[in-house]
């Protein structure tokens, strides 16, 4: 397995140390062999020589099975920069259209909900990841005037609706979640009334191919309350580019935060490179100090061996997660865990057995 | 004061009559009189006659110091018809263009969170009201075929930007939180690169008026975390029209769902005339039960009396409901509040005092 490994800013180059020291480790146990280069993208880089993405990169990606990113975020670089520059670029450019992010509270982490354990908090969010506000699709009329307008354009295809939703229905089926499988769409489609509605009425077509799984429908406010209050009403959730980003970050807090949640910005079609990433930010302030949590960057790298032919591999390492945080760390924040970043990682190494 | 008041739908009459209920009791004792007129707007009256909103009921609405809304949305009626023609309608025809939602937790009330408490969950969101995804504005290009594209355009105007901000500088000063007077907007600047740019320098500009309040910037994703995790956070959130509808709702849960939380749709202007509603639906299953939690709606009354000339009297309500809610009532689910909808709002008219 090829991999390309873009440690990125601050904490990320850290966490990524720890994710590629497990990603050995279970490949050795499982007799396989990972072979890694590294891409020094990041803040660093572009303040040194003004490129955020050198030409060629896109395609040098392309040759590898996937790709491992650590954190992007400089401190000296203004916001979005590298954001844009960086992340949306792969996952446009790798054309990555299913972000994919796995809910689950491991044993021993706590949730801020009351009365919700890991048998709730359970569920997976399938983001679209190239379509919708994240077009970069706007403008501006009389800018800098009193009678300025600016516009930003949600933008849908039914090839782009298609292809994740029925990339979604697929999953959900393999899913098999034995409480029932269930695909509940997440728009709002009483007011989108243009965009939402190509969604919706693809969601109904592409859900007869797939009598097994019940649609199922939420708009998007009423989702933020039902995932507070009944989590375990989810089973997978398909969702669009912006809506994702914000239920995911909700998520990601139930599960835990940003120390253990992970996500894989995936293009399924044959000879397509997938990115993985923890989806914790590049920390500055612990940069350096061995205290962040490596957790949801070793959930990146099981995801990551999972989804790109070594699922044996993915499911041991996550199992060895669920150890450490069920029966080692004590928290799950930077600091606080009760091990240095680098002991966790070898904690997760020793869980994986022999 | 002159009120106009639409009970609407399933449990919207009935939870009207306790507010009205409420707000009568709290006039004879303040010394004014609330004069009412009834307006049978909602889905019986649209499946009767096929219109919604009668012509000419905008202009008569115009001529109330304020409406009182119950609730819409029936059974019979395909979602969307009546939030669109109806509650929209008001909000844009009436150039409603803040949205007020406090968040408060009110004693005696549970929260899904951990270790947060009435102290903790105290925060207000002033959601604009007119622009933004809610504009109606986009398209189909070759619908219905495989190479269908869908548009749904998020419009943005200086003049709106401007009055929403400076309401929301405006009430953040004069909120006057004494851990300090902060206002955080929460858009998404690093993605809608085009329409939250002006959001972003239209805030950076109002901020200069409004030395004593310090401006502050989340991205909504991380907002919806923060909101969770350290809610206590937050002093006033100034947000765009549909992420201020995910966030309401999300915060709503915090402070005890849809029983609780209430909302008003104002126009502050000169002659402008605002709508105060609560934030449950009409919850067809419970209606003419005598069941459902009447407290949001006594809510929204008193909002309407704050922002109507009637501060006192707002202020003495909300008080009455933190008695009942802190301590009589065993929960703020329909069916489970220990009392009926007529109870409780007799047991608010009785915390009145005399
Ligand atoms: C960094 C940002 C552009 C990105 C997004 O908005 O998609 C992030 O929030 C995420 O969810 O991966
Ligand atoms: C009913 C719907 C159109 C409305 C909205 O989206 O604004 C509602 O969710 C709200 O928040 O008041």
């Amino acid at each position: 397995m090829k991999i390309a490994v873009i440690g990125g800013d601050g904490t990320g180059p850290e966490v990524t140390a720890e994710a590629l020291k497990v990603m050995d480790a279970v490949a050795k146990l499982e007799g396989f062999t990972i072979e890694k280069t590294d891409f020094g993208f990041g803040g660093d880089h572009y303040l040194k020589t003004g490129e955020i993405l050198p030409e060629g990169a896109v395609d040098e990606l392309k040759k590898f099975d996937a790709i491992f990113l650590g954190a992007i975020g400089h401190p000296d670089v203004a916001p979005g920069i590298l954001e844009k520059g960086l992340l949306l670029q792969l996952r446009f450019q790798l054309d990555q259209y299913i972000n994919l992010r796995p809910v689950k509270l491991y044993p021993g982490v706590e949730t801020p909900l009351k009365d919700k354990g890991p048998k709730e908090i359970d569920f997976v969010v399938v983001r679209e990841n190239t379509e919708d506000l994240y077009a970069g699709v706007g403008g501006f009329l009389k800018k800098g005037t009193a009678d300025e307008v600016a516009t930003q354009t949600a933008m849908y295809t039914r090839k782009g609706c298609e292809r994740w939703l029925r990339w979604a229905f697929e999953y959900t089926q393999k899913r098999n979640n034995p409480k029932g499988k269930k695909l509940t769409l997440v728009a709002k489609t009483n007011v989108l009334t243009f965009g939402h509605d190509l969604i919706w009425r693809t969601f109904q077509e592409v859900a007869k191919d797939y009598p097994d799984v019940e649609p199922d429908y939420n708009h998007v406010d009423a989702c933020c309350m039902w995932m507070v209050k009944n989590p375990e009403y989810y089973d997978v959730i398909a969702t669009t580019n912006m809506f994702g980003d914000i239920i995911t970050d909700l998520a990601g807090i139930l599960q835990g935060g940003m120390g253990v949640a992970a996500g894989g910005n995936i293009n399924p079609d044959a000879g397509g490179t997938s990115m993985y990433e923890p989806m914790g930010g590049s920390a500055p302030k612990y940069t350096g100090k061995n205290v962040i949590n490596p957790i949801a960057a070793i959930s990146a790298a099981a995801m990551l061996l999972e989804h790109t032919g070594q699922p044996a591999a993915g499911a041991r390492v996550m199992q060895a997660i669920q150890t450490v945080t069920g029966t080692k760390m004590k928290s799950q924040s930077a600091g606080k865990m009760g091990y240095s970043t680098t002991e966790v990682g070898d904690l997760v190494v020793e869980a994986l057995g022999s």
